[in-house]
């Protein structure tokens, strides 16, 4: 037990967007940890110490995500004269620049990090449009928060979010493979404008996504992941993406998609079917038969989002 | 008791397609109701009698809708030579070209009605497989079988439906202008392509109504059933569409959207919040300063789909 009541611990789960058709809206948290040890000094240094993934390349000092968020959250409550830095420690599992939302577990940890040290003045809510507005959209900042998958809906700049827990058993697999993909690039290769078909292709399947996952219809789910916004066009960024859902789903996935904006690859499938292994060495040889050497992840769905941790 | 194998009547619910951001995937059947006696005949002859709504402009003979859905069944199931003819008795509360399903109605129960007296040799899945066949599309006839709201997807030609009962207890207000709306004309003035924004847009409202009407949660209904997919291009069609959406809106209602391809628009409201008199009212004063006269039916969602009744 720590007594020191400017600090606080907080773990917050990596996050994958989009699902497929859920595009710039649906996001899940799944069970790979960001932690970060927070405390915050009456004095302006801002130190930065961060171990595991993506450690060498993590701003140190104030260009770092996590103390801007922190900032913010001081001015929101207009205690910024009160606290001029903080110590930072990181520990980080969410791999970096892969669609699994690592920078929005630095914007969440830090929100939620202080928010506690000050005593909770902001809501969960509160938090949220922080992180919205720190991180550009809600797509991973919300099931980071929330955890569980996340429907966030943007309406004249506010974003109003609905989390829930699927009554499917669902078990993720993601492929990440050695490289990284930056989302502006990712975003770049969108067109401005989509054929109405494709429009109605993606309302449809995210509707029928949801609605399979809140009643605990697994019988809907493989039509449900399919996606016609995005993924056509991004293809080109990820060798082998067709491939590695071909074999995801040859090997008895329910579905899969890009994570985000890339690079992972994520499969679904359930609990019960006991599929997670062999759909997981099926994505990694595709992977490799296209030339790019991955790793796989087999993770649940995170129940509970951002949590201060026992001090 | 009418013991005449060869008779069912059935009564099957009157649909509003869409509902805003679920353009060609959502759709929910309503109390209003057509009524089909049908009786199968060994001999050719097709007779057709209807009272009610349209009950003029209802085609005789064989090419009346209904006399199309039984012949449709009868050969399905090889038994075309057994029954050559039928007596169609219809009885219409269904107004015709409004948006408001009344072909479904047709095909349904033609479908549901032979099927009971052919012994029931055809799941409603296969049903709905025939009556989508026969509409060209599954948004009416999806909830004219099922009741409640249906989500559909199309996939390579077939389709997939999930029918569910909203947790929120909905009441529908239904605004009838004395103008019919071809379906044809209302896809014409559709573009073929549009901005990714617009797709976006639907996507994640279609996502949060279904969430939202899923799990009982009212507050988020309020953003859910915006549209800018189809009826921002079919707002010239129906004078006084904005100026309605308002007035509802203004009154209290949750939302509204284009029941179907018009003309009718619908409005949301809850049971217990008690304006549905008050936003009925608004709906046909907006109207009217349109220069449309209109009529308002106050309805719920139908829970039980066609129904064979007692005989």
């Amino acid at each position: 037990m720590d007594n020191n009541k400017n600090r606080a611990v907080v773990r917050v789960p990596g996050t994958s967007a989009n699902c497929g058709p859920g595009f710039d809206c649906l996001g899940l948290a799944t069970t790979i940890y960001n932690y970060l040890d927070l405390t915050l000094l009456r004095n302006g240094k801002v130190i930065v110490e961060s171990t595991g993934e993506g450690a060498e390349n993590i701003p140190r000092g104030r260009r770092n995500l996590t103390w801007q968020a922190v900032r913010r959250i001081l001015q929101e409550v207009k205690r910024e004269d009160e606290f001029k830095g903080a110590i930072i420690r990181m520990r980080n599992n969410v791999p970096i620049s892969r669609g699994l939302g690592s920078s929005s577990t630095a914007i969440v940890a830090g929100l939620v990090a202080a928010n506690d040290i000050l005593g909770s003045p902001l809501n969960r809510n509160d938090l949220l449009r922080l992180a919205t507005e720190l991180e550009g959209h809600p797509d991973n900042v919300a099931p980071a928060l929330f955890g569980g998958f996340t429907v966030s809906v943007m309406n004249e700049g506010a974003v109003q979010t609905f989390s829930f827990l699927p009554r499917v058993k669902l078990k993720l697999i993601v492929a990440v493979p050695d490289f990284e993909l930056s989302t502006r690039l990712a975003r770049k290769v969108l067109p401005r404008s989509v054929s109405m078909h494709d429009a109605i292709f993606n309302v449809s399947r995210a509707s029928m996504l949801i609605a399979a996952l809140v009643e605990g219809r697994e019988d809907l789910l493989p039509l449900a992941f399919d996606d016609a916004l995005h993924q056509p066009y991004r293809k080109k960024l990820v060798p082998g993406m067709s491939a590695v859902f071909e074999a995801a789903k040859s090997a008895g996935a329910l579905g899969a998609a890009i994570s985000g904006a890339g690079s992972c690859l994520i499969a679904f499938t359930t609990l019960r079917s006991r599929l997670e292994e062999k759909i997981a060495a099926a994505m990694v040889e595709a992977f490799k038969a296209a030339g790019v050497k991955s790793k796989a992840l087999i993770l649940d769905v995170d129940k509970h989002g951002a949590q201060i941790m026992r001090r």
